[in-house]
């Protein structure tokens, strides 16, 4: 293989899910199309960082200062839901449901990776609590870690007189009882919810 | 999402075997890794079109004029392997089984795309056979398409006095016989070989 393919597709194996050989398809696939449009995705990657930042606010993905979610006035000021990753922003958006704001920790507590909270974007979260927030929703993800840094939050913020919430846990939409884990099922079980006729 | 991060999945997801999905995640990860990384893929993909370009003999993968295998001297000269794309090339040496040297066609006879002997690189094969080569392997793939430019090539070239042979067809390695197609099998049994018992 030419060197300089060979760079290419080294570099794509690097990217999640791209073993060797999807990396060689896809790099065969750049170089036999017309070199405008890989061209055109090298630039778009190049100034990908430059372009993209973080709110300044709520660590939120942001082209400038403050997020679209933290710039938009239409939204419910007072509830906060506090998520792991910028992605787990886009994820909850696509649900619709949720019309507050939201905080970014960029990651959760992991002693074993030697991060704890100061390694977390909790400075302006303890801002934030102090001023107008009404309800945090803690919504890391269901792992030991995700679960601990809630733990952590909720006790941080214990005396600040907002209400504490984490996202339920259960049986995922679509899910049938035979596929899922036995802790998935016993919580479903025991976090029940009385069943409303009307 | 930001329009950046937007523009860089959209164009990831032309990639073959890259759905949306995959494209979000490969962008997103694009964006979470540290800018340098980003930057150096973006560098790689930039120069990849000017770096690579093909053999002007053979039409294969090369840096400069020449390819690697059409200058190794090492090769055998008189036998001369045809392909339809680059990418061949790189599959038959992984088998390590040819010595020879190649020739690529960058495409094959397509009536329903327009695609004649004009639009191949012919001109430089036709140069090629009258100076030395004593076998010309077909090698095109076991398509309509492939056959049918097999086909050509071997009139085309019948009067040169070279040895014309096609790659064999039949169970591929592994192959169990339960799910092979009906095709394959019987041309396996036609085309079959007397037993060597040494």
């Amino acid at each position: 293989m030419p060197a300089p393919l060979g760079r290419v597709v080294e570099m794509l194996s690097s990217l999640p899910g791209v073993g060797p050989k999807t990396a060689m398809r896809l790099g065969l696939n750049l170089l036999s199309r017309p070199a405008e449009q890989t061209a055109a995705l090298a630039d778009a990657l190049k100034s990908l960082h430059e372009l993209v930042g973080f709110c300044e606010k709520c660590g939120c993905f942001a082209e400038s200062g403050f997020c679209q979610y933290c710039d938009d006035t239409r939204r419910e000021l007072h509830t906060v839901c506090l998520v792991e990753q910028p992605v787990d922003v886009l994820m909850m958006e696509r649900g619709q449901g949720f019309r507050g704001l939201y905080h970014v920790l960029h990651g959760r507590l992991s002693p074993v990776d030697g991060i704890g909270p100061e390694q977390l974007n909790l400075t302006s979260l303890d801002k934030r609590m102090q001023g107008g927030i009404k309800e945090l929703i803690l919504a890391t993800s269901a792992t030991v870690d995700g679960e601990a840094t809630a733990h952590y939050l909720a006790r941080r913020y214990h005396d600040c007189e907002i209400r504490i919430s984490r996202i339920a846990r259960g049986v995922p939409e679509g899910g049938e009882l035979e596929y899922l884990d036995e802790h998935t099922l016993s919580r479903a079980v025991d976090q029940r919810i009385a069943w409303d006729n009307g």
